[in-house]
């Protein structure tokens, strides 16, 4: 058993609640504890903001040896509004002590240019920006400051959009955030933050976040799903919140187990001499349904490049050609691709 | 490859599409065509009278070759009005020249007996009766009317409930009805069948279904799901319903090959001289978190009699036994039971 050290004998300030649940799900999560540098992405909003609070507290009571840069992406989105966003987080970064890092988009011209919607593109200018910040910093983390509501928002969305189980395991509290996997992202609020506890943290330390009034604006589903459907669904269960956070975490995990038993299913059954995208029904026919759906679904998309306008039932045709059922030897994809199987043997043909 | 007989050259009265598609899943589902007593659950609804009426002209048309007997349960909740519908369905029946049961309950009655809630003792009830039914007139299946806007619901409340990944897969399509697996449960409308498609074919068959009043009374929370949230719900995605009942489906399938891993992790961890419930440490600590995480509620489950109060939070806690972390080498549960580890063996204690 690991021999701990004794806390107890030395003085250290009292730590606020926030501080200690933040310190325990770092070490969780195996973020760096001492001599590393971090990049904090701030908005400015009560959930980032408390973020970094709760950091340059933790810092200042020396539990976490720590240098900060402070990210802000100024997406140009509501002028003056933006601007003073971006002063405003430059200058508490300042006064903490910490370095800041603020960049500037366009996101309605890059939205237009790649014809793109708005959010997608702000979210994707808003995640380069911070891997080119963490590269410049030499920062081997990136922390968010997003919160199980955010998570449940995540969920919902993603619940309405039809996603099947792949999509509804929501945000990963650490991930990789390039695709060289130097840098990683943390979302350490995510697991156990509830929004207005940040909101309380900041009022708890004095400061007055910002508020974004896009986030009042019910042209967007994420808003929509915050102010109507969350707190309706509140109204059946008052910890719907969590309910669904877990369920993500739950429906992640399974996802990781179902992926891994996919990987070495499509293994085994590439198993046709010299054909690297040949399978052998039999071996996919004796699987688990759901773990030979995610194999057929991941042989697709090697084979094609993508996935795209592939659904369940396209799967489920290429299924019934494994158990010789009627309706063709062949099935044809969305976009050209198509599935045959003769002899035992599923081969995939790009017309 | 199959020959098929051709259809084409025999004639046959035109059937309407709700009939097709309902043939075409009573094959998939591989439920009797021929030679064989069904039980239809009726209660006089537009499902669960659509689903009589559709299968009545499949037998006429001669596609079904099948008796039917039309069972009904008056849980003698509405007065008046639930020895109406009875009667309804008698005659319904009657005329089309299919036998009928009619049972009867008190389940107000049951539930104050069994100290349980209304709708849970109304459903066993019914499920009694339903197998009783299907015993005595030596059935081998037994088919209800529940819709894919069933399925939705069901799997919202589910999900409200804050359901781990199990509870989410929904209503299956073909299950066992009775301990002895000697008689079936189906369910051919829930995978296609939308409400408003049973109420249309009711009209287009010239029959007034039933209106059950409690279907409109907001204190239940199924009620609620359907009149509020489904419909808040629909204005994200017009076909909020399909994708809530397509993602119930992927669940339940990811849900059983999960089972199946747990098992067979179990199964493999559960070896340790003379001592049938104790676990090796190491196996499960290599396998993924979501098939060990199943193996645990399992070997709970089986060394308590139950789950109750069981939560991911105690699962969690037996885990990081299995990884030396700090926290003890005892997780007390729920209830009274602890599970200790020695020496890379968990053992399980009742006390």
């Amino acid at each position: 058993m690991r021999h701990q050290s004794s806390h107890a004998t030395e003085w250290r300030p009292a730590l606020s609640r926030f501080c200690l649940r933040l310190l325990s799900e770092w070490k969780r999560l195996e973020l760096p504890l001492t001599n590393a540098r971090v990049v904090v992405a701030v908005s400015g909003g009560a959930d980032s903001t408390a973020l970094l609070l709760a950091i340059d507290e933790l810092i200042k009571a020396e539990r976490l040896i720590l240098h900060l840069t402070v990210a802000h992406l100024n997406h140009g989105l509501r002028g003056r509004a933006s601007h003073e966003d971006a002063r405003w987080v430059a200058s508490l970064s300042k006064e903490s002590g910490h370095e800041v890092a603020v960049g500037r988009v366009n996101a309605k011209k890059l939205a237009a240019r790649n014809l793109d919607n708005l959010e997608q593109t702000a979210r994707r200018a808003r995640y380069e920006f911070l891997a080119k910040t963490a590269s410049e910093a030499r920062a081997a983390v990136v922390v968010t400051g997003h919160t199980m509501d955010d998570q449940a928002e995540t969920f919902l969305l993603n619940l309405l959009r039809g996603s099947g189980a792949d999509g509804l395991g929501g945000m990963e509290p650490v991930r990789t955030l390039d695709p060289n996997a130097r840098t990683m992202l943390a979302r350490p609020l995510v697991e156990w933050a509830r929004r207005h506890d940040t909101r309380e943290y900041c009022r708890l330390r004095g400061v007055a976040f910002r508020i974004d009034q896009t986030n009042a604006d019910e042209r967007f589903a994420r808003v929509r799903v915050r102010r109507q459907l969350l707190p309706l669904m509140q109204t059946f269960n008052s910890r719907a919140v969590e309910g669904l956070s877990r369920a993500a975490r739950l429906l992640r995990e399974e996802s990781a187990a179902l992926e891994v038993a996919a990987t070495s299913l499509l293994k085994k059954a590439c198993d046709v001499d010299g054909e690297p995208l040949a399978l052998r029904a039999d071996i996919l026919a004796a699987a688990q349904p759901a773990v030979r759906w995610r194999a057929l679904r991941r042989w697709i998309s090697g084979g094609r490049g993508d996935l795209r306008r592939i659904e369940l039932v396209h799967i489920l045709a290429v299924e019934r050609l494994l158990y010789g059922q009627r309706g063709g030897r062949v099935v044809e994809l969305p976009g050209g691709a198509r599935v045959t199987i003769r002899r035992g043997v599923l081969r995939f043909q790009v017309k």
